[in-house]
């Protein structure tokens, strides 16, 4: 019967009943007269998400990863230069793919539970007099360690030292539940997916890019055609994809976007916050720590949280499935058995947050961790309590 | 967005999605050579939640209370007289609907909190020598108090008395969800319905009748025809029905019956013995009061619940659903505004009844009750976290 | 694979996605507050339908037999007279439902394959001068025959006799689908159900009863609480059910009037007088007889065809089910055997008739009909071709 | 209304209710410990309907066309050279998609409407005495023409000219509907999707590669990271996926599995080629021509039909669809404006073909094409008739 219990991994994302039905339509005819209009204001309603006027919307029947293969295929070339930091899984793998298609990874190295480092970037791009890096890649919420890092900050080094990199994005977990401006952040290439705030299922891939972006195609030879803007864009304009297309997840996405603006984006940013906070405050009252290593970090889409020195954090997720039928976010890479990880977005409410809560500190006294029952749940009661009456609305 | 949030009424219960899909099937030839595969088996599954090998199984497209109104249609006639004890909103409507049929309704007044009281139907049924009694009407599980009454006793009493009236009993909030023994407690009709133990939706009414009942069919004059027992049989005996049966919940029915064969039915009662518990651990953790009066009236699918002196039962629901969105069952006729009710039936599990725990109680702390926040839940924690061994298997 | 076949049974009908999800919805609090804004502007809007202004929406948890239950125990009391007209299987079940709640029933034998006959209904309405005669019932489309009655004759006769006689009408298989003017035609209570036009599953009964007919509720005796008019209007009155809703019914209730409202009931009727007229096209084409004596009779939702002498319409039914998996509907009654029937309602294209024509042709080849392949399909085709510009809009 | 019409484009495929249930299942953990359950089996699975006991199953979230990317991006580096036929247009987009990987693609024209020329395989391999070709391309089945090639020819061709090099084939619009014998053919990698013969939504490339395909990814030097074979083999290995799963798809391809096996693989095809065959009879009734060259050449799952000279086959679709509310496939490439497609794969029965083929003839007549209503509609009812018997088990 646990499949009626929410899940509290960081995306796929619980989907609610009316996505659910969005995408179970029938199938239609992609090549119809009529499919054009149900494309071109999906790919238009995207953009106010991801905080654009001037990108372009574009959308490929794959997993976030396809969408960084297309950011880097789409505007690099073998050889080229480009400048990561490494502080999590996800910017981990990001940079295996770049050395994967051959190019030259520039690697700043953080700690895990750090966020993009401003000032090394700035470093870096102002000793880069040749401009031979062609790009920085940042992730803007690392899914591994619960962070949030400030791309304002990342264009803010790069505007400071007068540097023409492009600046690509992986914002997969974190769109459609935090902020995100894309326009105002100088964003190039904004990559994201549709299982995270969109909750939806798995299977497209959705990029924003600049007009600076699609300039570079032009030069770009890393070989691509599954993941080709130009053909994509071709196509859609004419309401039409240049293979076939995910439609119900294009259906899906027409639906989600109706359900993001009547909850409103501002409601939907502050329903995540609340329930992220409702959750550090039961980290809080656990006594344990989150890996993000600063308040202005913290993400609010997930909270990755460090066990007790001599306890494993598999053991416990492990154990919160095959006893509760609960899922929670393993640890991921440096931080596998360090630290586990509650995912906090897309359709949840603060009732769902509280069956999370007690259900991992059941857990945790079942394996003989130091807390109490209670301890973090009441810390959460306590917030949601108290910070209701301001966010009534987006919880209705 | 919270349609995602379970619901904490005595039902309609939370629909899993498998019987949500069961119930989708598309519209199918009721007249059709093959429909008599799909209702016998149906109805003769039935037999066992029942406990029966000898009663006949009939559902109408009703509700419980359409149940209700076959079993007396089709075994009394005008000016009969039932015996029934009042001590809740379900057995006093009973009342009601006996009367509006021209019955002589002899009611033994109990205090609402009070399950059947035995010893009173025997005092009763000896004191009528003339056998003027014609049925013994008992609820057994008062929805609105809470209160599981003990059938056996009331067959006892009947024995004891030596009276040959029907034992006509109301199973709509047990069957499927307590142990329920038709054949052993010598019951002549049980009524339940669709939407509580069987997880569907609303909208058939299930019975079950004994050789002996369907033999008062004969001298049974109360009008009837949408529930007739004889035409339903006779169609039901070929496949048929005799007018639009509701196949949605038939395939739905079908498939419940799966479900609960696959958990086991010693399962299924096991688990909403164990919810039930842990929800009646939290209201001890509140300090506050059950309407049943004592253990072993207990119900296992729902809990009445009586607020402190001074507090209105209808402001802590009401505060509840518009606050964070959850249902609780509101205190109904002597107990409205005195007692809320939790709903702990169907489809549920312990990871859901927590979130329902923790959402009444800071509805509780919202309304200044004299509680602290994680009183009730972590009681209620500690036993499931306790139990669970024991009980793993149903709760997987 | 044959669940993809449309079917063409004249009720239920084949539900579109849209219901189907509509009907799908989760278990909801029907005591919340805000169940009442669900279900008055539901009840509010079939009155558009019934063609009623002052008439009060009524609906229950039964099928339409159900319904017709409550129209006559609501108004009527024991040993009262009514009025019936016996021409197919419908008017006489409701006849014998009649007389097994006591009535006493004044039977008026015709034809079957003739409608309501006015005249004999005027002639036996003036030779009740003492007004012995409390209703006049009448079924506005006969499924079993395909004849569809003049209801505003009737009303004709009843004033023309000065008879203060209630008119009751079975709608069943003609709301929704055919013209319906409950207002125009002096209809006291007009009795349908969910599962034809409205395209939903099997499950509720909707009735609209007149003011007048609400008024003789006072004096009704038959013994009724499930379906106790009263009750129900008291307790939706404040948005409440007197007993557990139909939850699901409602919500797709409220579906079905939008999609009724968007196709508009106009185009909802033309559709279906065009759907129908392909149908008797094909009929003409065969060279086979309908049941209904005259086109001024002709249903526009069921076609019962005559079969040739020396053949058997069941077997016709049967094969065309097992050989082809498509259902249509068998002859009922008087017709058992001498007529098959095509549901033409509901959900339904010119597409999807053509389907099923197609497949009744094979069907009628295979068993050495008298027929060609193609003589029935290609008049329909032919009539579609030519009249579909003129309705292309509702077609759409 | 129109969306209860079937449709008849070569896929994607008309959706039973039973996969889009299944494909409905809400959000799962893909990192649980029992999601390898899931997995592995439909991987497993997939072997028999590719014909293959040796082969290696992989599938990426993607469509077809990210299946021969990672076809020839696993197997291949820049510079080689690879022998294409082109003879439609989907061989067409895959040598372009060749070109732009840098490969040095040898194409072999033909008539479009023609199949793979085995005998100019044979003569191109055998002049490549140094082994500069690496891969053989071949598409099985020609969306765009109508036509099936004969694999194990061009294995044959191969074999006869002693040539080691891999033969990598597009199934994607005959898998599960026509036989396709992998081991058999000496295939190295199939490449299919899951919205044709599987009856599934759009969104899962499914692949099966050879030990000798696999044993190539060594060499092979095209970038790859998202379509990376070895990645997924690993994390699938233990059940695990090296980004986030298409969980609803997975779902969805187990349960087609299950559908397959239950109506028995041979009877899948048989079906197929049953409705294929009674598609063509109506062409001739119509006394129009096939794209397809020859029979043995006719494609079971799609048929190509040339409209008369003077007519445009873009204005009979867009009319069948704008008048009719069908879609059917238009012409593609060469065959724009000259041909039209009937899809007549996957979840399909006899009597939605008759309805497909009754939409076309109305809508050729409408257009004044030299035909009689009937004409094609008679003749594939009487093959559908005529042939029922024999495959009168899989058309149930």
């Amino acid at each position: 019967m646990s499949d009626q219990n929410p899940l509290f991994i960081p995306g796929p994302t619980n989907m609610p009943d009316r996505l659910r039905h969005a995408m179970q339509v029938q199938t239609r005819d992609h090549r119809a007269p009529d499919f054009v209009d149900t494309l071109l204001p999906v790919l238009d309603g995207c953009k106010e998400v991801f905080g654009t006027k001037t990108g372009h919307v574009i959308t490929f029947p794959a997993s976030g990863t396809g969408g960084w293969e297309a950011a880097i295929t789409n505007t690099l070339s073998p050889g080229d230069t480009v400048l990561v930091a490494r502080y999590g899984m996800f910017s981990h793998r990001w940079i295996d793919m770049c050395q994967r298609h051959g190019l030259d990874v520039r690697i700043i190295e953080c700690d895990w539970g750090a966020g993009a480092p401003a000032d090394r970037f700035e470093e870096a791009l102002r000793a880069d007099s040749v401009h031979a890096i062609k790009a920085v890649l940042v992730t803007h919420n690392e899914t591994a360690t619960g962070v949030k890092s400030d791309i304002g900050e990342v264009r803010g080094a790069m505007d400071a030292a007068d540097h023409p990199a492009l600046l690509l994005v992986d914002c997969v977990s974190s769109l459609a539940s935090m902020p995100f401006e894309m326009d105002a952040w100088g964003v190039d290439i904004a990559v994201s997916g549709s299982q995270k705030g969109f909750m939806l299922a798995t299977g497209m891939a959705i990029l924003a890019a600049s007009p600076k972006a699609l300039a570079a195609m032009d030069d770009a030879t890393l070989p691509r055609t599954f993941f080709d803007f130009r053909d994509m864009m071709q196509s859609n304009a004419t309401g039409g994809f240049p293979y076939t297309p995910p439609l119900q997840l294009i259906y899906g996405m027409r639906e989600s976007l109706k359900m993001l603006a009547e909850e409103g984006l501002e409601n939907v940013y502050a329903r995540h916050h609340r329930l992220a906070e409702g959750v550090r405050r039961a980290v809080r009252g656990w006594g344990l720590q989150l890996v993000a290593q600063s308040p202005e970090l913290y993400s609010d889409t997930v909270s990755a949280i460090y066990v007790p020195k001599g306890f494993n954090s598999n053991a416990l997720t492990d154990h919160a499935f095959k006893a509760y039928g609960v899922s929670f976010g393993v640890g991921l890479g440096e931080m596998n058995g360090k630290a586990f990880r509650i995912g906090h977005l897309g359709s949840l409410t603060d009732v769902m947050v509280l069956s999370g809560l007690a259900t991992i500190e059941m857990a945790m006294a079942d394996l003989n961790y130091p807390i109490e029952l209670g301890d973090g749940v009441s810390a959460a009661q306590e917030y949601f309590r108290t910070s209701r009456a301001a966010t009534l609305k987006s919880a209705a």
